[in-house]
């Protein structure tokens, strides 16, 4: 069996205009590292399991990816794929390429695609966003300071206008973003175009209150057509955001979200994505996925919190918010991360979320630099005073943060603030 | 903190009209088997990680979900969701619910959607498969033996009338579907439409020359309007199917493909799917992708091959079968299925794929019976006649299965498939 999948190694090859994927990987049970390695490169670019009539020798040369790098110990091979095997533009095409059957091969045990690193005509294929963070901060009027962001909660289960009533104290109380949350979708007790109209007109209100911009980002995932008209409708009714749960949706509908140019500011909601990003041995990293939200055009995307309730390590959250943000990014071992030259794709937003609340606010900061949205759901509703207090204390801990101030010693004269952090911390 | 995680357990609770969901659970660090299951059912119904003020009593009480059966060694859990919380006739919004954040919460160290068992009403809200198994049959003209099937390989590199070339052999033959590789779209070397007016060409030919339908499935995987408009040109071009990859094209964009109409038989390769589905105690079990793709509407999907190249325990890919082909579904706690009423959702056909050859092919029909794809590549194009011949050999293997005669018997005289035994045996 060997044999199908010798010709794909070929180390100190020194890629030029290929398409270069960094793999963690694991051989399968009797299977060497060379040999699952090359079955890897075989499986993703030209070759199948057993030798084949139809592919001449001179295809094979032409069109072969090559693993040129690996190391046994740290189980990390570097694949070198020639550029003509991508179809530019096509997000889908390249997973199916190199994230496709790969992950469920006999030679395979564990593997994990842990970066990219794409040739320029191949990131000249793509917009990227429309706004980025630049646009963010435009369309909110805030220039310096991380933006504040919170959800709905509970996040199902509140009618249109109780929705509307929610996202008015959060505003009112200190926050820039309003969202719905990742399963809100139109339900009966909450349809879609209802509860867009109740909170927008509420954003106004809190607009004229507080002089401030505010903005609201209504959950649009569904099938496409329904999402590009509940996104239209967005857009009509005078909203400035759409947001889309990006795994869910998938990329083929939420390339052409961006495509459309409607507009909106658009937020990509990461839920699901730990069902193969968990592992760190098998499947896809989150910064694969966020580097792909980037070149698809989505403006800014949750990337988590380091210091709340989900998973993600300090290391690699920060890797995602410097490969998403910066427009040149450099090779680093550790970080598992290859470099990248952005070209014309604008710096993407990263939103921390997840279990943040008041007291979490100066070390975030201080890991994640202000280019962020700092996001709290339960860390706002669930202040002993209620949401607009809870909001409040959250903005009062970014002031906090911006004036390098302890958080203790502010709460002294910020009595929101010293109820947040007692029964937070 | 587990104060916020309580109320979502009620032992013995009947679940009526709720969709129910089963999960493998492993606790977190320092998190106890009851709290976890709680922390899953609040994350993925109503709550979140902090008791907050927004959420009421009586709110709680309507919409909760409950974990009502849990069982500590096995370590599955079931869950019972109201209705309500659930978006009828779209995917993705179920997902993000179901299959989102909770496979990242602390609380959780692995967690895997198994199944779900859908209330009749949401059931009622998708169209299911135009065709399905019955539609596939009447358009190819094939009443009771297994439907042969051969993907072009190599899967990227051959011109258009290469591939045209190739896959008329496979037709001419014996093969009664021939596909496009999963990562094949509209390429440099090989565009689309091209590709799709040359093949069709070769179909014709081969459908005059051996009396037989023949069908081709071209790959239209891509950003959602490309994608359509390929899909389009395929059904004025005279074709009869069209073929995505599921997994990286989306829930989104694949409802609207199948709610268009086109009149298109909808073939689902699932490259990509290994990613989440191949960890036994973390993701999504690929018996749900494919009840998802039965419930979007594809008439047919890959599920394994159990004899060939990729992972698939047999009673696995057996339960797959059986998901998408029958329309009464009884749970098996050793399968680890739910029941299902499929209502008006048709059967869906089962591909097998995979590192296939004639050899392989009675015990495949032994454990999947009739109803299914049996599809080669390297089992047909690495014959050492070449692929007319590998297409000969392949249909006499299943010639001789459906005579319940032994290959080796039947290879006396049938030179073909003598051939093949000899390579792959």
């Amino acid at each position: 069996m060997e044999k199908s999948y010798s010709g794909y190694l070929e180390p100190g090859y020194k890629p030029r205009d290929d398409l270069v994927a960094l793999f963690y990987l694991q051989p399968g049970r009797r299977v060497s590292f060379n040999e699952a390695a090359q079955a890897v490169a075989s499986e993703s670019s030209i070759g199948t399991w057993t030798d084949i009539s139809t592919l001449s020798n001179s295809l094979k040369r032409k069109l072969h990816a090559r693993v040129f790098s690996l190391n046994r110990k740290s189980r990390l091979i570097e694949i070198a794929y020639p550029k003509e095997l991508f179809e530019e533009g096509n997000i889908p095409q390249l997973l199916s390429s190199v994230a496709g059957n790969v992950f469920g091969m006999k030679e395979v045990r564990n593997l994990r695609l842990l970066d990219i690193n794409f040739p320029n005509s191949y990131i000249k294929s793509f917009k990227g966003p429309k706004f980025g963070i630049q646009g963010v901060r435009k369309t909110l009027r805030v220039k310096k300071r991380p933006l504040l962001g919170s959800i709905v909660k509970p996040k199902l289960g509140l009618d249109e206008k109780q929705h509307a009533q929610v996202a008015f104290q959060a505003w009112a109380g200190g926050c820039d973003i309003v969202k719905d949350d990742e399963n809100l979708s139109s339900l009966k007790f909450n349809n879609f175009e209802k509860r867009v109209k109740e909170t927008l007109k509420m954003r106004r209100k809190a607009e004229q209150i507080t002089g401030e911009k505010k903005a609201y980002m209504p959950n649009v995932t569904a099938p496409f057509n329904e999402m590009m008209r509940r996104a239209r409708f967005v857009k009509k009714a005078g909203g400035r955001y759409a947001m889309a749960d990006i795994v869910t949706v998938g990329w083929s509908a939420l390339q052409d979200l961006r495509d459309a140019d409607l507009g909106l500011l658009l937020h990509a909601h990461r839920a699901g994505h730990a069902a193969f990003t968990l592992n760190e041995k098998h499947g896809i990293s989150m910064l694969m996925v966020a580097k792909l939200a980037r070149l698809a055009g989505l403006d800014q995307i949750h990337v988590g919190a380091i210091v709340g309730k989900m998973q993600g390590r300090r290391q690699e959250v920060q890797a995602i918010g410097e490969e998403i943000e910066h427009s040149l990014i450099r090779s680093g071992k550790k970080q598992h991360i290859l470099s990248e030259k952005w070209l014309h794709v604008k710096p993407m937003l990263a939103v921390c979320s997840g279990g943040l609340h008041p007291g979490k606010v100066p070390p975030l900061l201080e890991a994640m630099g202000n280019d962020i949205v700092v996001q709290m759901g339960g860390g706002i509703h669930g202040h002993p005073l209620g949401t607009m207090h809870g909001a409040i204390a959250a903005r009062q801990s970014v002031d906090a943060a911006m004036k390098k101030i302890p958080l203790r010693e502010y709460a002294e004269q910020h009595k929101d603030l010293q109820l947040a952090l007692r029964k937070w911390q």
